[in-house]
């Protein structure tokens, strides 16, 4: 066992502060990883802040981790000391259900382990990327193709593939009319897939102050939905619309702007009931759907075509000590599209 | 312009009476039709009390219309005089926009005309199937083949095709497991249609009451959704659940029934908006989709499909006389499973 500096919440309203987690020795299947980067997800601040249920403290958050592999364990082949990886939302799962099986680790019917916050295999309460050091089972770490530097790669481990992953599963592609709900984190990535997939790609976000972004990013049309007139405007225009947004929408008005057999797929999160129409959805057969994240499968491929097309997110390093400040401004919506923390900055 | 006998509703409250409604003269490429049977379906009854929007009186409802062809117009090419046709819920639609021009005239941008209570192309409001005549563009009658008897052929007009369309279109067939919920009018042919599928089927009734029937028309199992216990037993047990119940549900309960990629899809409508947590979403990659009846040559398939396949409703036959009892019990849900009106009855 190793103790190793981190950044800590010690409660859900205390400011973060350095502090330390330990980390397993590792296993004959595991892989130790030096972390370089940390991406920051709205989701750390939520499960810091204890607003999605019941937190051990003090807590390490982060599941968009890259490094160098340090050390792995006797029975480890996929990995090798030196190599670049990452590991995003899960370190691990039964890998016996169906949907294991089947390569959706995400979806475990036993649930999987979460990379922060989540009662690990061992007993213990998994603590996240915001550290120097991990140790990961190899099923749940991914190498990072070379032409990806590891610190845009950080946020694909959780932003990009959970875009990627409904993008790709609803066959997004050359022909396919795509809106995206909210340009943030998440939003702007999916903007950049969605455009490399060949889809024409539609940004709906509150205002128009990121239009020149969006356009930038490979957007062909940008909404502000602020404007009542952008329901009238795209009304039945969309084969599938990903919502990255987590505050809570009026869905009936977004599922009016599906096409015949439209998709309407969420990965925002709201806690409240979304409220749906049932004659909306009669018209044109559309679908209401959610996604969460990915397999560990998908996420290596999701890897090679963002290296392959040269979708890396917009990011913003910042050091361990500029971590509260760059929470309160996640909370405001005021990041252009990520941070990630530079974990040297924690070896101090 | 003809006037025919029918059963007419003359207020949002009043019983229905005897009265009449006037028809149109066949155009060149209308049908007329001798009607034999008009089903009753649910929808009638919210359409005459005026539950689903404003209504002009006297109005005659009924889109499970079975009879003989008396008249074509100098152009029609698709039925002759002495054919066994059909009309459903449409006898219109703008046959220009890309769901028309597809085949999905139920999903007709402008709307399609309804059979009854709709503005028709010439104006004046559409009266329905209770009555002993009506005229109808060819491009919206059916022909009846020779295996299916008019009187069990009327019902497969609307529950019929309703069901039908949503399981078509989800591909329920062998090794696909669908459960329906709610063995009334449409759902007593689901669970026969999904079982010449070669689907798996599950009733979810609200008792076991009719559980005989359940098994007889082909059902697997057959639960009661009062008791809690079916909702933890089947958790995570279907690719497709039919919704044929116009109640409102607790949808979440029947997401979590759901495995992978599963649908739960709705073909009743109470007003009232469903409410959907996105978390039970996001599990296993759950959608909430709606349908509406189903196109005219899927009409005609469908048509094909239950005389090739001896799906036909159980029905009970009533004289016109007869009609707003068995509204009464319609709506307290007590008929096994479809009334069908014998049109003679008004001829007296």
């Amino acid at each position: 066992m190793s103790v190793v500096n981190a950044i800590v919440a010690t409660s859900p309203t205390a400011p973060l502060e350095r502090g330390t987690v330990t980390r397993r020795d590792p296993g004959p299947r595991d892989v130790a990883i030096e972390i370089a980067w940390a991406g920051v997800c709205h989701s750390d601040i939520h499960t810091a802040r204890d607003e999605w249920g019941q937190m051990e403290y003090p807590l390490a958050v982060g599941h968009e981790i890259t490094g160098v592999v340090t050390a792995v364990g006797s029975e480890v082949t996929r990995h090798s000391v030196g190599d670049r990886v990452g590991v995003g939302c899960m370190v691990g799962s039964c890998r016996e259900c169906a949907n294991c099986k089947a390569g959706h680790e995400q979806y475990c019917e036993k649930g999987f382990v979460a990379t922060y916050g989540a009662v690990d295999e061992d007993g213990t309460i998994t603590q996240g990327g915001y550290a120097t050091d991990v140790v990961v089972a190899e099923d749940f770490v991914l190498a990072i193709p070379d032409a990806l530097p590891l610190d845009k790669a950080a946020p694909l481990l959780c932003a990009g593939i959970t875009t990627y992953s409904p993008l790709s599963h609803w066959k997004v592609g050359p022909g396919v009319r795509v809106a995206v709900v909210g340009m943030g984190g998440l939003g702007h990535l999916a903007v950049k897939l969605a455009h490399a997939m060949g889809a024409e790609v539609t940004v709906l976000s509150q205002s128009l102050r990121k239009k020149d972004d969006g356009l930038a990013f490979g957007a062909d049309h940008f909404y502000a939905t602020s404007d009542p007139e952008t329901f009238t405007t795209l009304a039945r225009s969309f084969d599938v619309i990903l919502n990255t947004v987590s505050a809570p929408l009026a869905i009936d008005d977004y599922l009016g702007l599906l096409d015949l057999n439209g998709t309407f797929v969420s990965v925002g999160a709201p806690p409240e009931p979304a409220q749906v129409t049932l004659f909306t959805l009669f018209t044109n057969r559309r679908r209401f759907a959610g996604s969460s994240i990915g397999g560990i499968a998908e996420t290596a491929e999701m890897l090679e075509f963002c290296a392959e097309n040269d979708v890396v997110p917009e990011i913003e390093v910042i050091s361990a000590d500029q971590i509260n400040e760059a929470w309160e401004r996640v909370v405001r919506g005021d990041v252009r599209y990520r941070y990630v923390i530079d974990i040297d900055s924690l070896r101090d």
